[in-house]
């Protein structure tokens, strides 16, 4: 999928909904817990009720991690029930030397058919580029997230005034294409979007953040939205739990055509349709 | 195990040495493929052999994860397997928002028992603390990498010239101890490890890169040995893949005493004993 077949989606559903697939084996309602594979149960139900409103699905890693092997099935099932036509991010925000990314590009990519996987940039070209060389995947880079420990070493100053976070921006344009790189801009504040975009005008980018963590739907899309959209915009828990009842999946379902509905009108506002 | 506990065994095997268990299915002597599970066999055979010569044990995950669910059986029966007395890292280099990287920490420490994790620092003090809270374990932080990226971002300099690793190995002493934090610093060059320790004067380093990646042994002891070593000198591929044949275990074994016979007169040189 490259940044127009995305666009395509987008404007077939009127929507740039990703959804976090975030299930904790706690937070699930009750009644799943007989099933066989309760995580799984869980992810199917959301996906049933959403998907009509969700450009996206993200699982974040850890969630799958924390419960072993298991967890690991749970995910590729997962996975292969969402469907074709949905994005999907690992979340996983892996990064190491060379031929070990390239390792984790085989378990995400090949091992599992994710469409893209989310990198930590701190060490550097060779252990982003191996990601970028797998046809019609793409790079999720973290440049600036939206956790209060952002503030540690992403707005780490240069002696021009340039943050960190932008020095990552600009220099990792080299290594990809707006057809197979993305950003992680986190949105607890419009005013850091409007400033991530001046150093990637049309590359698309991940906006976590929204909801639980505090961000405003209304000022990501003033501030971020491009002529071909150039948002994803997560919501995992205002989602996945919204109810914790037997209706969780109506409920997810009600939330998410909800924000549907509000994305549909800043793409009248802000993209060209 | 503290610092003080990780020099003891030091002393006790008079070596520094860590071993990557990084072991790829293309590369492990043929004979072990009929194995019902080659992967395990091969670590076994590893450890056997090289278990009196080594402090350390670091799988990478990625080596696992490429694998599936299965890789994920194979490195926690790798896990159980591994002497009690041996410190054991995993090499994941995670890092994310704080509830997310406390799941990390649970797969990491409560579900496979490792001794420590590798992390990345980018997303700052929220996205580490959660994995130093568990008692008795370690954070091995990136610091300055081996691999030829880390100088895209690890060396941006703020305006006083400090470069970003050093902020990140400054910074992060407000979060941990000497006895849960380590830094991963690249032994490519004596004086970067010198440098590295103005900054961290009494606390271990994880030095990979030596062998394979291109560094010296006797200079990374010489710049980066304190009077508790301070020390972890990996190596992967010089040790696990010394030969191909069947003789893979002893030619393994005969790799690390060599090293360990080495670390010994630098112990003597630099150490306390």
């Amino acid at each position: 999928m490259d940044k127009l077949a995305l666009f395509q989606q987008i404007k077939k559903k009127s929507s740039f909904l990703c959804i976090g697939l975030d299930p904790a084996i706690e937070k699930i309602p009750s009644h799943l817990r007989k099933e066989a594979d309760p995580i799984f149960a869980f992810n199917k139900a959301i996906i049933d009720g959403t998907a009509d409103y969700a450009i996206a699905y993200k699982p974040n890693l850890a969630f799958y991690e924390a419960l072993g092997p298991q967890g690991w099935e749970s995910l590729q099932k997962t996975l292969e029930y969402i469907p074709k036509d949905i994005f999907t991010i690992a979340d996983a925000k892996r990064g190491d030397i060379g031929n070990t990314s390239k390792l984790y590009a085989k378990a995400f990519f090949e091992q599992m058919n994710f469409d893209s996987v989310t990198v930590a940039p701190y060490m550097g070209k060779d252990s982003v580029s191996p990601f970028l060389e797998f046809k019609g995947k793409w790079v999720i880079l973290l440049a600036l997230t939206s956790n209060e420990g952002s503030g540690d070493f992403q707005r780490f100053e240069n002696v021009e005034g340039k943050p960190l976070y932008q020095e990552v921006i600009s220099r990792s344009q080299a290594w990809g294409t707006e057809d197979n790189l993305m950003y992680v801009i986190g949105a607890t504040r419009g005013e850091m979007i409007e400033e991530a975009r001046k150093f990637a005008p049309n590359y698309f980018f991940l906006v976590p953040g929204v909801g639980a963590q505090g961000g405003s739907l209304e000022e990501v899309a003033r501030y971020g939205m491009t002529e071909t959209c150039g948002l994803l915009v997560n919501s995992s828990r205002g989602i996945i739990y919204a109810s914790s009842g037997k209706d969780f999946a109506q409920a997810a379902a009600r939330e998410a055509a909800m924000l549907q509905k509000e994305m549909d009108k800043y793409l009248d506002l802000y993209a060209r349709r």
